[in-house]
């Protein structure tokens, strides 16, 4: 076995002629199928460095893809795909996946609007078997394929692969996977690819058993060979599972060994084996494939192999933007002032909240750098929990945590924090325990696309009673929000969200005040408005600008900026509706079925008045990706749309 | 050790003097800990005797709670409730611990309007410590108040105690828990109240591992001693973690034994014991309580201990309604014809679907029964999925089955696909993929309280692009539904949703036809309605009734059934919108926020008209228990309430 197979391809440079020798020549799988196992390391090499050179300008997810390039290649080799299925957890390893099925020339497009997604997707390809975006979810899509496959006896077997990664095992929904996986006849195979890593670092006992199930090859390898040896001889067969049980069993006791998790859950494993050596991994997944019986196959590999820079610092060449394709360099951030992410408003802001208020503790699901809360990580470490990803535990972890007497800000993003709809409503909200919940990404975040924009909670999170629901439209709104969320002035729990990316100010550090929940701002009001525009959150600045283009069109709007969603302002109600403005926009940056629009009109219509309201939203259908300013453009949520929205609405 | 002290109790009748004699002068925990260990088979008694006098008159859940009377005993005895913190997971069977925590006098109140309620209610009681009804959720509930109490330094340290069912431990969330319970210092104890049941048979591979366990109990019990004794000479302490690790792997290298899946997991491993052995109980928690870092406790119970009748068919009698406490006869149903539940309308009507359809499958989690999915188990059971308390792998599996041509039913109580949120977004509307989802109990579903109520389905189920919701107002529309979602004519999932309980017609067995998707029914139409009244799902009847009632107070209203929430039949809007009614009522058994009324008054906003929409609906709180006619009455749902919505709506 040999790990050099993918080491010299970081620095090779240009010769657009000799480049990309075999990969250049494959445009589906069946291409690749027609080599010899002994041209593999070149595909894999080729891999990289198109991988190097594309992503170098394009950003996108680097070290996940290429940790995983042998695998990509000996499952396209080994498998009939795209008969056979093979389910990507989460996708960042998939961009291999995608240049090797179709996709090369298009891979510039990675991540932009009209382009390739930067996840699996069956709209996009046939070889992409399944959505993936949310962890953990491949054990149970691949199991459904492989007893679909069972079940439909008029066509031939597929095999079914899922490959999931050390720290997606984790996830409460790939153990129902593999606690339900042995229930049916199944010919499932799950390779989980181990590079003790998440995007940050791995959590959970989970990690430390795979860590010294290491140990344990000598005795895994023993064993997958002596069963080998005895299936030649027909001493044992696949068929008859009773007679591999016994074997195993026999074959434990034999050697008094451990028994292992997966095993203790009825389903065959296999390994650790390197991950890297093409010819090995080709190997054994020829002698496993047409095993009947779910199994899992445990590879061991480096996350950024191949690149120096990212092997040395694999967390942050998880998504490292532009680089050098040579050095490694990455451009330095512009000197000087500038906006800050909301998320570092956010984690800076809670790490100074923090050390004031001893009860504040921090939790999130494996977004620890993601989210800033690693800011207060680094200074308070035993009050910040990060419990891998595990949505649904860190919000009722939280709700224990909250019981006896402490103050939990939970760090989410708004796509992820669906995983623990149920949990806030009956762990937290039924309770009124005073849980924060600060939900990073909310709204259209770019480039990740569907699966991760953040459009659904202001309408969930609005239905469940109890909950006060807020969205800043500056930073220094956050950074208020959430100072008065610490204050213990809000019963029960709390709702705040905030967008992807930079705010506007530069100078947003400032002492933090109190806001009164409930209450929104007078934003520019005349005796004379045509119209009335309820913005909420940070979709204030386009609003603003907004109502100067709709005055440039002589139309004049009043604008105010809710900054609650729940409970809402209800002077401000009251204020617009009996004013005698022809109409009231809303504009949320979250979806217009049953959100903040949506609330306006309930109140309007509980309280008597009847007045049009027109709602600014995003639409009732998945957006895809491109930028932020792209999709907003296209969902109308810019200033130019808005504007006209206001035009019209006078018009009325 | 015996199990002999609860066999006594079944046939105990009358004689109120010397009824109880100990837990009658038990009104708290305090009590209990004053009497010596062997009085406590006498307080098991009592108890026992106690639940089958109780709950053969007033039903509720009986035999879980019949098979956790020892432990509850011992728990409350050993641990200083309610300063220590005892977290029930689900809480069926949390019934002896109400009887032992001051609520004996108030028991005849279970899962009354303004009684005591059916599961743990921190409202409740100080004992009840944490929300319980959806399961899994105790070992991170309770991780997170054993890391409170550790942070907590001014405090005295708590000690805490999950007790979690073999059924509930296999949720994900549940192993997302044990998962992070190694992670953090705390004194954490669960409890794995293992009886071989959930309210059907368990499930998964789990379950079948916790059988295996018990013949390492040898083993498990040698260890056990050998830690004791080498404890006592202070060879190891419960401080350091690390001798203790040690210890543990050197006694397994030398005993040579499987090591189990929680000692995987980091967490130490006590048992499997006798769960009715109450002497044995005190000793083993006595022994346990005070050892730093998190331990499991393996008790092996029998589902309806100490009544025959629960014993023999504990699944029958989980919740088996009135029945003679002696004899444990239940009353026969009333001969002849009369309506069916709503859920046998959808176990029949998809058994005669998959007969004629073969790609029909269906899937449950721990709801069988329940949702009488068991019709089409018990004559296909190749084609029915019950993956056990797994909602979350229940809708990724089934976006599975359907990717590879299958089409999958999923039947799962409203409240609690609340557990799949994103699951439903991601791994099967994103995917247009057609999975039916059959929601059984949404709306109010009566005793069982808050945490069951299905009150959110309609508002987050509408939020999602692409989706389909229908709510048949009768069982022939709900027959025509199911049918109409079998032929292939609807793009992407489907969601119907319906009540618990029974409908209305005794004769609902008929030819099923296709519906038009997005198409409602006039019910009662007049040229001169004040009011137009529309009405979805099962409030139809009250909504007859009203129309009714409305006109003898002069109103005359339309009636419409709406039967689609999405999409909505926008002919049916236009004209009620146009004929000049003074306002449109509507009407569901679902959360007034976000819902079936917000999406009329949004169409109506989107579509110029400006005509003041009335919405009737469950309030923006949280409602307890009570029958559905009450709870019904109290959110205003009943027919009288309805009417004078309507008057009131006709004098705007």
């Amino acid at each position: 076995m040999s790990a050099t197979t993918t080491n010299a391809t970081a620095t090779t440079a240009g010769n657009a002629a000799g480049r990309y020798p075999l990969l250049s020549r494959i445009d589906s799988p069946a291409d690749l199928r027609a080599l010899a196992v002994g041209q593999l390391p070149q595909v894999c090499s080729d891999i990289r460095e198109f991988l190097i050179n594309s992503l170098s300008k394009n950003p996108g997810h680097f070290a996940s893809s290429m940790g995983a390039v042998e695998l990509t290649v000996a499952l396209h080799y080994v498998f009939n795909t795209p008969y056979d299925r093979i389910v990507w957890d989460v996708g960042h390893q998939a961009y291999g996946h995608k240049i090797l099925t179709g996709r090369r020339d298009r891979f510039h497009t990675n991540r932009k609007l009209n382009g390739l997604s930067g996840f699996p997707n069956p709209d996009e390809s046939e070889y992409d078997t399944f959505s993936a975006g949310h962890a953990s979810n491949s054990i149970s899509a691949a199991l459904g394929m492989a007893v679909a496959t069972e079940m439909n006896t008029d066509e031939p077997r597929r095999n079914i692969v899922a490959v999931i990664g050390d720290a997606s095992i984790g996830g409460g929904l790939a153990f129902e996977g593999l606690n339900n996986a042995a229930n049916t006849p199944n010919n499932l195979l799950i390779i989980l690819n181990d590079n003790d890593m998440s995007i940050d670092d791995n959590v959970g006992s989970l990690h430390r058993y795979l860590a010294q199930i290491t140990t344990s090859k000598r005795y895994n390898n023993l064993r997958f060979k002596l069963y080998s040896i005895l299936r030649k001889a027909h001493l044992v067969s696949d068929r008859g599972r009773g007679s591999i049980l016994r074997f195993n069993n026999s074959l434990k006791a034999l050697l008094s060994r451990q028994q292992n998790i997966f095993e203790g859950l009825n389903i065959r494993y296999f390994g650790p084996v390197d991950g890297h050596d093409i010819a090995g991994l080709v190997k054994v997944l020829g002698d496993i494939k047409d095993m009947t019986g779910p199994k899992i196959l445990h590879i061991k590999t480096t996350k950024g192999k191949g690149f120096e820079a990212a092997e040395q610092d694999p967390a942050t060449w998880h998504a490292p933007g532009k680089f050098n394709p040579e050095s490694g360099e990455r451009p330095a951030s512009i000197p000087g002032p500038h906006p800050p992410k909301y998320q570092d408003v956010f984690g800076q802001t809670l790490l100074e909240l923090a050390k004031e208020n001893k009860k504040i503790t921090g939790i999130t699901a494996a977004m620890l750098s993601g989210t800033s809360l690693s800011i207060m990580r680094e200074k308070l470490p035993s009050r910040v929990f990060d419990v891998g990803i595990s949505e649904e535990h860190a919000v009722t972890f939280a709700g224990g945590l909250a019981k006896d007497g402490l103050r939990p800000y939970v760090a989410i993003y708004s796509a992820f924090l669906q995983r623990a709809y149920d949990q806030i409503i009956n762990d937290v909200a039924l309770q009124r325990l005073p849980v924060v919940f600060c939900i990073d990404r909310a709204g259209l975040v770019g480039e990740d696309g569907a699966t991760h924009h953040g459009v659904f909670d202001l309408a969930y999170m609005r239905a469940i009673p109890g909950m006060t629901v807020a969205a800043p439209s500056s930073e220094e709104e956050l950074r208020d929000l959430l100072y008065t969320s610490s204050l213990g002035v809000i019963e029960g729990p709390m709702a705040i969200r905030y967008p992807r990316g930079c705010g506007q100010k530069a100078e947003w550090q400032k002492a933090m005040k109190r806001l009164p929940v409930g209450q929104g701002v007078e934003v520019e009001v005349s005796d004379n408005a045509d119209v009335a525009l309820l913005s909420i959150g940070t979709m204030l600045s386009a609003s603003v600008e907004a109502v100067r283009l709709a005055a440039d069109h002589g139309v004049t709007a009043d604008l105010y900026d809710m900054r609650f969603l729940k409970p809402l302002d209800e002077e401000i109600l009251r204020k617009v509706a009996s004013k005698g403005v022809r109409a009231i926009v809303t504009v949320e940056d979250g979806a217009r079925t049953g959100g903040f629009g949506s609330a306006v009109m309930e109140w309007m219509a509980d309280n008597g008045y009847n007045i049009p309201v027109k709602r600014i939203g995003i639409p009732d259908r998945f957006v895809a990706q491109g930028s932020v300013a792209e999709l907003h453009e296209l969902c109308g949520l810019d200033a130019a749309s808005i504007a006209k929205a206001l035009v019209d609405a006078a018009k009325q």
